[in-house]
């Protein structure tokens, strides 16, 4: 069997929400399933070793970035993003989208592809579907994403509506670039326009993609909105297909979306937080830099197995904080994906078992008290 | 009995270069030994257990950093150094001399002590040899140093004497102030005036201390001043008690100055070289930046057995580096720590067959290459 070819199953339902099984390249990835996000061919601060002592499986890489830095032709020649970072287990990489709608010099969108300014030395640079799949099969990714438009929430409905087209044009033109057996996922957009997500929704899913994304929201809107685009363009996704939410995220925003049926996910958040010493608990966020910690013996999270919170106290994790020691950003990015695999792990077995709905109410009333 | 006093003992010595074993606090370390430096409780870029997987025994906190945060008393409270920082293993601590004689803003030094602003808040303290002491039991240092007046090379050689009676004068005082059963080694300085050197060394091997140190190299002279220097006091400290050559250092300089019967060492080198991109081998130093390791698929150093050599190309260190990557830091310091490890190994294994010369020799035509 042709293992680069993903195998979703799945396993079992709550309500909306789904437990699933995804195979690729050997390995196992349980779902709902949150994705550590590799930028520059690293999870900022953590070794490939600690990244599999956390138990992912799949992270993500950035195709603008590594396109720019060290050049994905580079990547190539060295065998691949797997190799080049002793990365064995699986990859998926954007599209670059995102990041020239935000972080270059946007100069124009045509039907052809994005122009901007790159943000590393300001050059010309075009983007078209063709380039960002040829960019993403010399990565050896595992899940390439479709170039697509991304809009700020709110934008005007008319402009909205013709970017879908844009975004479904160049779905399909992605779809015909493909020249590897890696997976591909299209991207439904839409903005905060329920009909022109289910309408965006639908000519992607006319598209025989190997699992859907919706992108375009975490954006900055109202959670909310958030919640209630996801439950409404969710459950008009292929069953049997991976649906995954790009771009988010906190805590909350996982369990309200995994609730409609979202099976993926990916965020900088556990990583940049981490690095800004903000650490996740059961309990809420802490902000370790804080005062009342500075003689403070316990761990980050009392009864928390993670190896930072076995062997090091908060008082020291305020000291390197404060020192700023690189020490810190380790640590505490460490104990964030702990944080985040366990609530995936925990959410994951309340859907087995049918009761995600108490799962979440105790988890919110533990998090936000 | 009690293991937290010192037990040397020396195993061989070809021509001045002696082999040694250093059993404190039931660790056995085996001399001539490279200190890794944690100035803030912690070695820059790494945790503990690497330090451990480096077969490293003896590290160094700074007394300066730890008293001004997170303050000594702070230490203490949370049970110590070793504890505040999960380390098991032994610590020596410098006495704070150094740092405000060059990263403070030295106001006056007086036979009390040194006056001076701190380099964080600028707020005005004093640092006396009781004083220094104090902050040094209350961190729980295995191996204490005194407070010392270090001065530049050159300086005007009336200076210089009286600035080795009132080190002289503070290594009484030190000696005196100890409450705690640690170890407490004296300095010997005297800056580039071997006369003076000589008297500095026999004052100071007056007094009954656990080990000697000689101070006040490595500050900017000639290594061929250095080398003259550390032959001319090595052979005056007395025989059965280990000999600390404080902040050196470079390779070249470790060779030469064991060669002279020096049994430890401490430098930031390894460590802050790694994290400005340059990285130690056999055949020399490299610049990881360089164009050169662009799509250079070897390790850092061929053969190398250190974890980095075994998993990372020196492309991927470069992109790493380029990138400005938390893990540049992480896995240059690593490397460089492997080599300072494997440096001294081999040169104690070649002290005890009685080869030192010949190991230098081959060395230095590697290296210098």
């Amino acid at each position: 069997m042709n293992d680069s070819k993903l195998d979703f199953k799945l396993h079992s339902k709550d309500g909306h929400a789904r437990a699933g099984v995804l195979n690729l390249k050997g390995r196992t990835i349980e779902t709902p399933v949150f994705m550590p996000v590799g930028t520059n061919a690293t999870v900022k601060a953590l070794t490939v070793d600690e990244l599999k002592t956390l138990g992912y499986q799949l992270i993500l890489g950035n195709t603008y970035h590594l396109h720019l830095r060290p050049g994905d032709e580079t990547v190539r020649r060295l065998g691949g993003l797997h190799r080049f970072m002793n990365w064995n287990r699986c990859l998926l990489t954007d599209s670059g989208g995102f990041q020239v709608f935000s972080l270059a010099k946007l100069n124009k969108v045509t039907q052809e592809g994005a122009f901007f300014q790159n943000h590393l030395d300001g050059s010309n640079m075009l983007l078209t579907p063709e380039k960002s799949i040829e960019i993403q099969e010399n990565l050896g990714s595992n899940i390439m994403m479709v170039l697509d438009e991304c809009l700020a929430i709110p934008s005007q409905k008319e402009k909205v509506k013709k970017s879908i087209e844009l975004t479904h044009h160049w779905a399909k033109r992605s779809f015909a670039a493909r020249k590897s057996e890696n997976n591909l996922f299209g991207i439904v957009q839409g903005a905060e326009y329920p009909d022109l997500r289910l309408e965006s929704a639908q000519m992607t899913c006319e598209i025989d993609f190997d699992g859907f994304a919706i992108g375009g929201l975490s954006v900055g809107e109202e959670s909310e909105l958030m919640y209630e685009i996801v439950s409404r363009v969710s459950p008009e996704l292929p069953e049997n297909k991976p649906r995954y939410l790009m771009g988010v995220g906190d805590p909350l925003d996982l369990i309200h979306c995994m609730e409609q049926g979202i099976d993926m996910f990916d965020c900088v958040l556990p990583t940049r937080n981490a690095r800004n010493g903000s650490l996740f608990t059961f309990n809420g966020k802490i902000s370790i830099k804080q005062e009342q910690y500075k003689e403070d013996p316990r761990p980050v999270e009392e009864f928390c197995e993670c190896e930072v919170c076995r062997n090091y106290s908060r008082a020291y994790l305020r000291h390197l904080f404060k020192a700023n020691e690189i020490l810190a950003s380790r640590l505490n990015t460490f104990h964030n994906l702990w944080f985040f695999k366990k609530l995936m792990e925990k959410a994951r077995k309340a859907i087995v078992s049918g009761r995600f709905g108490e799962f979440k109410a105790d988890f919110l009333s533990d998090y936000c008290q």
